[in-house]
């Protein structure tokens, strides 16, 4: 087995948030899907630019929050996805290096500029995310090494690597590897509407068990399942997973293995700012637990905290370094 | 006299921040003065974005920021300042009109690029700030137009604007203009630095009866009369200005006219987060009473309200509708 470089390298679309505050009716007018996330072309993304208010541009990307979250509680972290070499790439590769990442995966010179998702949050700190996937989705297998992937103990991929053409052939590629180097693979199913669109795919590599740990929230957990009901899913879960996490927003997640279904509390908050990367730093923190030996509980309440700090704020990236928080609340040493 | 379509119209440096959390430590291995605003070169801005932390991009400079205040207050407000038409150029436009200001300086088509200012925000809440100038060099006095400054009641400049080379006789021409028409002019000294730089020039524009109201926090004003002394600056202050108000921070502000100095308190917060804008919204506030005819005490606190709201977060612009805010407080109707 390669040397253990990385306790956690992450796979996901490089894209930089675009986030505005919005009233509901600014997303009725915009034909917007409440909390969810819908891709967009240019002209789409060039008319909800015009239209939306002032903006803060931050670094984003699922998978690249999940593993900023997880250098910020102090892990080994790498991260592999496509920019373009403009402003925002840059951007994007500077944010993620100066936390601490290892990010290595090369900037396409030519193509369509690198991705945005424009991110409106309602008063009730919820957001909806319309997301230019640009430079995206140039990722191929190429972008994929089996030596850094050999190197982590854990490879996480998000469901939303789907949408790109050559990114879900990358994403095999990854797991394959991972697993040949006896590491783990874990995945998010990122959005309701993702798992819509890929649902018998996603069903597959939990069932061929090609994924160790699932992610979900629970109206993708819904989605995966087509049902309403949380208990029939839960347990259909039980039955295709290995080891999967469902988050439940205020009501905190459930760890369900096949020793059955474990419930652990949210942290509690003084008041949500914006949901944006709730469930990115909930991964991170539960990746890192279980990176270090915590048992299930642990990981999920280290996952928790994580997530409790970025809600706090516009952005979906942390704030205050994890680490420390976590020390505070005796869940680190 | 022209029709009143402005309440407040500004003119000052067109930047966009790049903010980041920085330890002490960091200020000191790169020699910057605590709580100060630096020039800085192009080399300077890109040795401070390597080495500083990941950051977010928020639409910034002082009065630029006063302005997009006053409009979220309410008031009728219009902008003046030069940016260059690439990426950034376009995110400040965008952000300045999206708040509802009226922002028609030409974008500079060459020459260097849109304004940058590094903010490093340290664990106290303070901030530190290296500006890059770029495109803001370039405003002239042929940016000012005397239809929009006669139909502004308050023409509010900035003393940053001391800096570029040719804006100081945009400032001069602007203050004529807004005479002429029987207009106020109101003045922030910016910064203790500045006001070192430029001493001579800032008491004489005072002492000339070319600035009605003036904006000072202590260092500024006890870098102005080169006194630690409070007192004995605010009655220099008293001697010299028609009307000033000097910002203490968390001790309030005083009110100085040659009635006499009037301490008014500051809008209690649960936490300083970033103190980025404190002085520009407490402005924004001042302005916009001044402006409605409210008594010099109500404008100061509607002046601390909007400061209070500007600091427990990451920017110096307003996150919440400051004029729902004001209501609230029985500041506004």
């Amino acid at each position: 087995m390669a040397t253990q470089q990385y306790d956690v390298l992450g796979i996901g679309n490089a894209i930089v948030d675009v986030i505005a505050r919005a009233e509901d009716d600014f997303l009725v007018k915009h034909a917007m899907q409440k909390g969810g996330m819908a891709l967009i072309d240019e002209d789409r993304a060039q008319g909800i630019y015009a239209a939306m208010g002032p903006s803060t541009q931050i670094s984003g990307g699922s998978a690249a929050n999940t593993i900023v979250g997880a250098a910020s509680l102090g892990a080994r972290a790498a991260f592999v996805g496509k920019v373009k070499d403009d402003e925002l790439g840059k951007h994007f590769a500077h944010d993620i290096r100066a936390a601490g990442v290892a990010f290595e995966t090369k900037a396409a010179h030519g193509g369509p500029s690198t991705a945005r998702c424009y991110i409106m949050v309602t008063p009730d700190g919820e957001r909806t995310m319309n997301t230019y996937l640009g430079a995206a989705q140039n990722l191929t297998p190429e972008d994929i090494h089996a030596d850094a992937i050999g190197a982590a103990a854990i490879t996480y991929l998000e469901g939303y690597l789907w949408d790109p053409p050559l990114a879900k052939e990358a994403f095999r590629k990854a797991a394959d590897l991972a697993h040949a180097a006896s590491r783990k693979v874990a995945l998010t199913l990122s959005d309701s509407f993702c798992v819509d669109r890929y649902r018998a795919e996603f069903l597959d590599l939990i069932r061929k068990g090609m994924v160790d740990i699932v992610f979900a929230n629970e109206s993708e957990l819904h989605s995966l399942y087509q049902t309403s009901d949380f208990a029939t899913a839960a347990a259909q879960l039980s039955q295709d997973a290995k080891l999967a996490v469902v988050t439940r927003s205020e009501k905190g997640c459930v760890v369900v293995s096949r020793q059955g279904v474990e419930a652990i509390p949210a942290h509690p908050i003084k008041e949500m700012i914006d949901a944006t990367g709730a469930g990115d730093l909930f991964a991170a923190g539960f990746l890192v637990g279980h990176a270090r030996g915590q048992d299930n509980k642990t990981a999920a309440r280290l996952g928790a905290l994580a997530a409790a700090e970025v809600i706090q704020h516009i952005g979906a990236r942390p704030q205050t370094p994890l680490r420390a928080l976590a020390k505070q609340h005796g869940l680190a040493s």
